[in-house]
């Protein structure tokens, strides 16, 4: 679909617009565990800032060939002396969610698999709870019988968090999905776990309010699992991270006990800040029921720029000229790689809005004045096109065609899921040495890689470092680990920005983390969790 | 002195501005424990947003009639069996800092008395080391020996924090003031947590940079006590809380044990997020010896408007119209009742630059475009006075009058302590009811009180209520509480927003969090601080 050509409203002697072509894609929103129960919370149409995303949640519902392999047939790791769910426990928890004990193996297919097709659990299992006291309930039975329990969000995790690794019992907070409060003047949300992000996004949009973080699996994933993982996105580098703008939780501990923080103050010194505990913490100390989270009034007014740049230094420097120029506006800078906009074009029939480059860089403003901002915007891009930091560049003002932008960077995980065996890595590194290990390890893996490809939020130090394969290769990954995360913790980088541990990196913490602060971490998952219920197998590393 | 009246650069049209008379104060940069060692980070005299305090520190050394009350002969408190500090231990002390272990009595009276001379302890022993290792050594000493430690930055802290109750040994930050590095593209700043705050300021600023958090106290109080209450201030509004800005720590644990989480990450999600712990946590779960902190660029442009207004209602339609209109650009909105003014009046000498109104409000936007913030706060100000919602206002714009308009409200905490004994609130309220206490109170206590006056953080739901009197009266404190946290903990609010809870509010915490989070700390300073001997007596309710 040719996208007809649009009239910027920047002066035209500042450089040539490009037409631009992107095919646009179609939004469906089909959770496998059923859409959200609210009128005005199921829309995955949400106003600034949503994209045409295909949820994650349906794509590993509906593509369910080939069979994926048993994780622990392809990871070295043994099932701990849990308990086995027996009917008597079925039948007792038949009493606590009536109607919502899942055992039917079909149904159970999805939510044992991660949307990324790399592991696979036997839960037997699922368990719909829709209250905190449910939720609640059910711990304290699986406390006592010594039952592990892996919490589900929306099951678009990327290491394997958010899927059993055995026969854990699934606790999905889907039915979770009530706002309990909307405050027009604060901005302060306060909704159950099980709301969808993309529902949230549109809800408080219609308030004049936007959430305070975006992602890719916006169409899917639900807030509780966003806290739980302290997922970051696309708004980090302006609203901050989840650790500043929840406010507060509830959280169902492992013994049952619910433990209320809910609070809706912006600022509360009063002890210890325990939220600060689960966030972050993959469902591995306790179950998040509610969130209460303070979202930015909506800005009046959002372009975006998608930028050609010859090479990664003149990425780094337009970033640099970006932040001084732009300021208080910017909101968010990514940039993607060319092999990057070769696998959108391939697999997703994106098209290339602008010159082909070597590199493209995603920058987003807003703010409260039109026409500050777009003079601001002009000024930047009129320094970066004379001084040949950028080649070309293409504007976007309407939301259809910022949604078309964005699509070029946030369906990247989707292109590559569709390119073969995705080996991911989300590193924080130094800005200076951002993409380095890109092009050392296309030089290192050769031909043995079908693609090497770096991309993500640039504006955070935080790389996308994706590998793809036709199929799954021990050796390939022998050459990828540990070279990566040696290489990573040379730099005094984190081997995960963003995504977590999960299961699949959970033996790399140390790369980031010294052995004090691993003791420490054992300490407090031996406190709230003495029987290693929750979440077993994730987050912290196998040996001691 | 008078001023001259500055010619605003918003058209003359827009409203009549009034001449400014305010009184610049001079600023004194003594401190007790000295003044900082680096070249560039001793000054006080900062750019942009500091203001002329006099420092907190050198309030309490200078002077020293009336003697305060010993601590456990005003409250109820009984010494816990730690060991007394032998000749011995200072033998053993003066070899882990030799030079550095202070026991003359007269140098050990001000780090005894907190600043607002309402606590007092009989510390014999101050420590100065100035290296982590020198901590963990005297960390390590002391839990073996069974000796209480009471950390101390610039001892600031408004509620008994900072200083012992009994004779614990004080181990003080001073000498701990060094850079460790600054990156002048990210803006990440790495320095020991002794640094004075209005240096680091200046030291930042110097580089393009600003600090993300700005206060009252900033003269003498440390980043590392900054970070250890988890200190609100000016800049919450715009910069967000230390939980976000705040990228890594080092702490010493109570035995000894050095964590070493000092990441210059934006992003890092490799386990559990144990700075957090530390964060607010008052020095009760470790020392805080390295602070890892984002900087924001600094803005290219800062204006102060100081507006009066005749009601609380247009105070808040001020704010909510403000918000809409400044968007991105505000930095601060700030608000005082007209009994502050006529107390900073009378006992600093500064004058009101606007005519007497009930209520003022300072608004400062900081921005990239000078053209553009003073187009936005123009509009913006033409529509606060044309519909009634501000009566009066004046701006600033050059760094002297920013100072001097800060001034009016920063040094409110200044004048209050000349008035009297003040009895201090600092509460988190829904905004709506922000103000309904202190006229509630002026009813209730009737000419038992001195003043009783609020102001505060507006922007984040921050109300300082005050009240003074000519000396500490068992009976007003009677009439004060419980009845002030029984009515906040009625609106769900917060007993303490920013300034903690150290000694003095260490038993109301249960009026703003639930018995099952009391426990929850509890377990977690057992984990950590297993022998109790970090700064006892604070932060956690005496009773079970």
């Amino acid at each position: 679909m040719m996208m007809p050509r649009l009239v910027p409203r920047w002066p035209a002697w500042l450089f040539c617009w490009r037409a631009a072509c992107i095919q646009g894609a179609s939004v469906r929103q089909k959770m496998w565990a059923g859409p959200s129960k609210i009128p005005g919370l199921g829309g995955p149409r949400g106003a600034w800032g949503t994209s045409p995303l295909v949820p994650r949640g349906s794509c590993s519902a509906s593509s369910r060939t080939p069979e994926v392999t048993l994780t622990p047939e392809r990871y070295p790791v043994r099932r701990l002396p849990f308990s086995v769910v027996s009917e008597d426990d079925l039948a007792a928890l038949e009493r606590v969610v009536p109607g919502r004990v899942i055992t039917d193996p079909e149904e159970l297919e999805p939510p044992n698999v991660d949307w990324l097709r790399t592991v696979r659990g036997s839960s037997k299992v699922l368990l719909r709870p829709r209250t905190t006291q449910e939720v609640a309930h059910i711990l304290r039975y699986c406390h006592e019988r010594n039952l592990a329990v892996n919490p589900q969000g929306g099951n678009t995790g990327m290491v394997g968090g958010s899927t059993p690794v055995f026969d854990e019992i699934i606790l999905s907070t889907a039915l979770m999905n009530q706002v309990l409060s909307f405050h027009d003047v604060s901005g302060v949300l306060v909704c159950q776990a099980g709301c969808v992000l993309e529902a949230l996004s549109q809800y408080v949009e219609e308030r004049g309010f936007i959430m305070p973080l975006d992602l890719g699996a916006k169409g899917s994933c639900h807030i509780g699992g966003n806290v739980a993982t302290n997922a970051g996105g696309l708004r980090v580098l302006r609203y901050g991270s989840l650790r500043g703008t929840v406010l507060g939780l509830e959280v169902v501990l492992a013994d049952g006990t619910v433990l209320n923080c809910l609070t809706s103050l912006r600022k509360d010194n009063t002890g210890y800040d325990l939220k600060q505990l689960f966030i972050g913490s993959e469902g591995t100390l306790g179950v998040i029921t509610a969130v209460s989270i303070l979202c930015p009034p909506k800005p009046s007014t959002v372009n975006v720029a998608f930028l050609g740049c010859p090479g990664f230094a003149e990425v780094l420097q337009t970033f640099r000229t970006c932040r001084a120029m732009l300021g208080e506006i910017l909101s968010a800078f990514e940039f993607m790689d060319a092999e990057c906009m070769k696998l959108v074009r391939l697999h997703l029939g994106l098209s290339c809005p602008v010159q082909e480059s070597p590199f493209y860089v995603l920058i987003e403003t807003a703010g409260s004045g039109p026409g500050h901002d777009a003079e601001k915007l002009g000024c930047f891009l009129e320094q970066v096109l004379d001084s040949g930091l950028v080649t070309d560049g293409t504007l976007g003002s309407d939301e259809r065609r910022i949604k078309m932008l964005w699509a070029l960077r946030e369906r990247i995980t989707e292109a590559l899921s569709r390119d073969g065996y995705v080996y991911k890595y989300d590193l924080s590194l130094p800005l200076d040495r951002l993409y380095d290990l890109v092009g050392d390890l296309r030089a290192r893996l050769g031909p043995s890689a079908k693609h090497v490809v770096g991309y993500g939020h640039l504006g955070d130090g935080n790389l996308h470092l994706n590998v793809t394969s036709e199929a799954f290769s021990t050796s390939l990954l022998g050459a990828l680990e540990p070279y990566v995360y040696e290489w990573t913790a040379g730099q005094r980088g984190s081997v995960s920005a963003e995504h977590g541990l999960g299961f699949k990196k959970k033996d790399v913490l140390g790369y980031s983390k010294p052995p004090e602060a691993l003791q420490l971490m054992r300490q407090l998952k031996a406190l709230l969790d003495p029987k290693g219920i929750l979440n077993p197998y994730k987050m912290l590393p196998t040996h001691a």
